[in-house]
């Protein structure tokens, strides 16, 4: 571990972090990092496409818990994590052209414009800190960092230009923990809460486990013993809108997040 | 009690409220009707300032929950209430323009336009009623009907032209209920939820609890050995596109709400 991963790691305020990203000293993602604060998923559109946006994520709040939508023009998310600046305190961001991925970079502050509006969006970190606190185990048979996702037959109710079938993330949970992480997960319905699904991937149209959307090369299996849960997955939201063709849009890179101020316990309903 | 009066208080399926209203037979308040389902507030906005007032509603949730937000110039809210017809299905309907009431009418087919979006917010008799079948009494010192609603001093998030203070309904509770109050109404964050203040009226800038917004004359006392309980009012979302000034908004008239399919305890969180 070098020194710049130590200081990292050791961060205990989400404006040490953003600065860090800010001034280009780290890219990398935001998992495990100032545990205890909400991270979010970021899509920013331009104005004329945010109120269909703004639309489906309120018909489709699992996947698309809205932290915070930004004053068009305005990259300062000043409710959820006020001095901060949405073009350079993401570590990586993509590019997105008429529903096709143009580039990757770590600054947007050349491509800002004045009617952009960004949406921040709550994503599943909040709730696997919640498990573990918890000491309910939701990674056996997968890597730290790697979560499978998949696309299920359920639609997401559209709006507008957007409509798509919702994706989901799996954690094998122990038979015995299965209603204790529906409970967890259920205290946060700003970070995706209680899970979607439990049990039989058929039903909801998962044909092969095996084979998850995000598969990079060592599948998946689910361990003897575990019962699949799925919840609602922050890719929706991007995917509908790719495949929508957006003229124009910027979201975060997988797993660099924007951390925001918020103390996830704040947002808690219990 | 008329025959139709009669007839209107044992209906136990909104869809027959609303054809009712729509067929220009009930034009009064919907307050006691159909219970078990979720009644709405409504404002009715051009595009041009939807993104603004949605923004404003997100940042605001307990006076401003939203649920739903009708497709451009569609007046069939197909998500709270599948075949229903904004311009026809309320008993009477408030017209604005440039922040002034012109007009209150029960049909509003001759003002529809393409550019308008329909905004449902829930409002309190959900949680009214909860607090009825709980045994909490909440009326005493006041008519059945009658709600008495002050101004705050506290400032709700604006967004864009939108911004004003919070306006909160009070209700009367016994001191061994209040924490029971708190426990049912938060159960239901999408019909105002739990309380925003307890006890000292002041304290949120309240000068004189006898002469409240909407005296009618009565005025209002505190019943001896009741503690004084506050909850965010649907009224302030109308109250700030007032004072925005909108060229043209159509709302609900005050307890003539929109009565939608979903039963309240669908919108529970516990």
């Amino acid at each position: 571990m070098t020194d710049l991963e130590a200081e990292v790691l050791a961060l205990r305020d989400p404006r040490r972090l953003r600065a860090l990203i800010r001034e280009g000293l780290w890219d990398r993602r935001t998992t495990d990092l100032v545990p205890g604060f909400t991270q979010a998923n970021l899509a920013i559109l331009p104005r004329t496409d945010a109120l269909d946006f703004f639309r489906f994520c309120q018909r489709n709040p699992k996947p698309c818990p809205v932290l915070e939508v930004t004053d068009p023009g305005n990259p300062e998310p000043y409710l959820t994590a006020p001095g901060a600046d949405l073009r350079t305190d993401v570590p990586r961001y993509c590019v997105w052209r008429e529903g096709r991925q143009v580039d990757e970079v770590t600054n947007i502050s050349n491509l800002w414009r004045d009617d952009l509006v960004a949406f921040l969006l709550g994503c599943s970190l909040t709730f696997e800190e919640a498990l573990d606190k918890a000491g309910v185990p939701f990674r056996p048979g997968t890597a730290r960092r790697y979560r499978p996702i998949y696309t299920t037959s359920i639609e997401c109710v559209p709006a507008g230009i957007f409509q798509g079938p919702l994706v989901v993330s799996i954690r094998p949970i122990p038979p015995d923990l299965v209603v204790r992480s529906v409970q967890i997960t259920a205290r946060f319905p700003m970070t995706h809460g209680a899970p979607v699904h439990i049990g039989d991937p058929a039903a909801i149209g998962i044909a092969d486990l095996s084979n998850p959307d995000n598969n990079d090369g060592s599948g998946f299996a689910l361990p003897p013993g575990h019962v699949p849960v799925f919840w609602a997955c922050g890719v929706t939201p991007q995917r509908v809108a790719v495949r929508a063709g957006v003229k124009f849009m910027i979201t975060h890179a997988p797993g660099h997040m924007f951390v925001t101020d918020i103390p996830s316990e704040q947002l808690a309903v219990l």
